[in-house]
């Protein structure tokens, strides 16, 4: 048992579910931290759940936040339509609907005050900039400016011990996560990804569509169910 | 009615409330969120209610934050001891045990998911660092690093229009706040400061010694009862 302890944001998706592999191969103690957020695709929390139990993670905390009293996306309100079928090439350059405000500032603020109560080293979080929704808060500026300001505002970070944001996939494609993460070993037949959040994936969904190209780039098989396409 | 909204942290106490009234002065129409975290003075929440009650403010949201599943704090772990008659003149030099982890960070976060979702331009907080208990999420250059992360994740920040924070106490001394809220007619009576949070403020507690202070320097008597002391 190892004493280097590490939060990880883990949503449920292929992106955290790398991350959380990645941070158990560098031997951190991993604390997982799930958000039911109202979220349209709250089947991601099962996957979160499954992917928790398949790495035999004794700490996964799974908090519930009101962002459907305050936030207004297609996310959270499931009457709205969700964007299909948009360019790929498109999706980095304008933020689409399903943007919730302020969803990750929020989620790294709960990581942080976990990692301070718990004397841990650092909060993992699976963001990537490169096959990525256009999302501001995915981006590494934001990343390194927030990273200063939890140095400022936390106990930790003024007696020189500042909890340390890592993002290990911020500069990797789609497909370059896929391969680390199939070395890695990570089961990715219980990720989930699309925003719809039915018995089977959709495929048309931003996070659906830039999932299927990492697989293709890739050349490896995506275990999950489509809807027939 | 004005069309200039803003989000207020109304917490229920005395700089929060002085916080809010100012925000009105400046014909801010007024969104106020309150939280419920497990704080120990949960009383709190009631003055909360009752100063959104005595402004008719319209919109006033009370969000329940689960951060005594995370959180190591003396405010959050009610079996824990308060501090008690702490030095006045060592309160803002050491980080007490009621601190707790990243709670402005959290709360500044939901704010600001709150403004953007409603196209407010800014967040108020009722934050000072000069009769403050020594939390580093009180400090101005905190504030800024961390609005300057705002601008950075949010979608109005990267359209040009980022969400102001705004903090107008942070150089006030609690005398001068106090003066500033009697001038703009706060009802010092209905707020609540006391860490304890009984039927009585207890006079010991940091909360209620930089309260006390504070109305002695301002030469104004404090409304609300307290302890024999």
């Amino acid at each position: 048992m190892t004493s280097k302890k590490a939060v990880i944001l883990l949503s449920g998706g292929l992106d955290s579910a790398t991350t959380l592999a990645y941070a158990i191969s560098k031997d951190y103690s991993v604390y997982a931290l799930t958000f039911n957020y109202g979220q349209r695709h709250a089947r991601e929390v099962v996957a979160a759940r499954e992917l928790a139990a398949h790495y035999k993670i004794e700490t996964h905390k799974l908090l519930n936040l009101d962002l459907q009293a305050i936030g207004r996306s297609a996310l959270l309100d499931h009457t709205k339509e969700l964007p299909m079928n948009r360019p790929l090439d498109k999706l980095s350059n304008e933020i689409p609907e399903t943007y919730v405000p302020a969803r990750n500032i929020i989620m790294l603020s709960y990581g942080l005050s976990w990692a301070e109560s718990i004397d841990a080293e650092s909060v993992f979080i699976g963001v990537n900039s490169i096959d990525y929704s256009g999302y501001p808060d995915c981006r590494p500026e934001f990343l390194s400016t927030f990273q200063h300001a939890a140095e400022l505002g936390t106990k930790t970070g003024v007696e020189g011990k500042p909890i340390k944001l890592e993002f290990p996939l911020i500069n990797l494609t789609k497909a370059e996560i896929i391969k680390l993460g199939v070395e890695l070993g990570v089961p990715f037949g219980l990720t989930w990804s699309c925003y719809r959040g039915s018995a089977k994936a959709c495929g048309k969904c931003d996070s659906c569509q830039l999932r299927l190209k990492g697989f293709e780039e890739a050349g490896i098989d995506d275990e999950i169910d489509y809807d027939e396409m």
